[in-house]
């Protein structure tokens, strides 16, 4: 086997750091799984077990890595890691789709995919450049819900958009035209949610796409949080319908 | 004046580390800033000559701090910091408010800041232990956004409902009984929304208190960020009711 190296962005293989995501990794996608990282300070318990049942189920390797495990997490504290190969999925044309166009932050993307498989959404495209869905802090933050999601990655909105015609756009934009609740009123199935930059937002054209939507909020704030925006997106179109 | 020290809790004063927290130190509490940290590399523009003005029409001393200012936000691109005095409030008995019980992370400490006052919510109580409102994480992660509210602090829960018997208690549990959109249709003005610690919840007694209220997700995520169960509880409750 190669020898693993400290994360980066241009290996094809990735980290999922911390006993409960490599247990959602191996329950989610143990065939993404290569092998699995444990530090020998790793107590006997129901979840370690457990880990180590799926494991021989699967056939994946364990072996100890208390210095690898320290340099991927940054903490003293990591008992376990799992180390899968990356995958890009193809969106399902039938299904509900959110779509991160230029996303910056690690914590938050982490929390949109599981706000995402929360509200039933596996879909996730993600419009390049945009910070690495792959980055073990993102795995970590999402708390292994990436594994079973099916992200995908677009170099623009257009090659998105033109692959999934029939999909009902949503901007979200401070100036948007419609308040959320107006458009989840009328926006058809299946539908696309497009969230923008922490800082900068959606480009301007998308005033000219779909249906631009606001979500009100007083003035006192600039804007919502990434993630709490698309939280509040996620809650208002799923309540009283289904995709 | 004193030397400035590392921050910690145990400090009367803490630091809003960024130009942005500055400002709005500056704009919504000036009567809490003690003094404003500026790096000697601050540009000149149209945000450090406000800085400027501010300071001067409050009497606040500017003093250049680059190594402070590194040490504090932990970064090298950190150009301005006010240093304020804490303060704690009495909530408005006429104002609904979040409550959150024994909080532990950081960045949702903020982005929960920032989401209320998003959402007309000045009244923020922590019961205690808790993670430190005060950290310069925090701060920094509520953009700001904590100067413009009314921090509380109480040692239990009970020890706030009793001050405040008129308001509607709304729990937020993985097993409530009922929907958030039940809740939102029956719970009377002024509610208080209270939400649990990220691992553990609300513990199991507040089943018997008030209106114990589920987010429904799907089963395939354990619960919901907290942060993002904050911004989905504000948004259900705000849209179509005012407080």
């Amino acid at each position: 086997m190669p020898k693993l190296e400290t994360y980066s962005r241009a290996l094809t293989y990735s980290y999922a750091p911390g006993l409960f995501p490599t247990l959602e990794a191996l329950r989610a996608a143990p065939e993404r799984v290569q092998r699995v990282l444990v530090h020998t300070g790793l107590v006997r318990n129901e979840n370690s077990l457990r880990l180590e049942d799926l494991c021989t189920r699967h056939g994946i390797r364990i072996e100890n890595a208390d210095h690898l495990l320290r340099k991927i997490s940054g903490k003293e504290n990591c008992y376990a890691a799992a180390v899968f190969s990356k995958y890009r999925c193809t969106p399902d044309p039938g299904a509900c789709h959110v779509v991160l166009h230029d996303p910056s932050d690690m914590g938050n993307l982490g929390t949109i995919l599981r706000t995402c498989l929360g509200f039933g959404i596996r879909d996730v495209i993600v419009i390049e450049p945009c910070a690495d869905l792959f980055d073990p802090r993102v795995v970590r933050a999402s708390m292994g819900s990436l594994f079973s999601m099916r992200p995908a990655f677009y170099d623009s909105f257009d090659a998105y958009q033109s692959q999934y015609p029939d999909h009902s756009i949503v901007p979200f934009m401070l100036d948007g035209s419609r308040t959320l609740e107006e458009s989840v009123g009328t926006v058809s199935l299946p539908w696309s949610l497009v969230f923008g930059n922490e800082g900068s937002g959606l480009p301007a054209e998308f005033q000219g796409i779909g249906t631009p939507t606001r979500i009100v909020h007083s003035h006192e704030i600039d804007s919502l949080n990434l993630a709490a925006a698309v939280s509040i997106a996620l809650y208002a179109f799923s309540v009283g319908r289904t995709c």
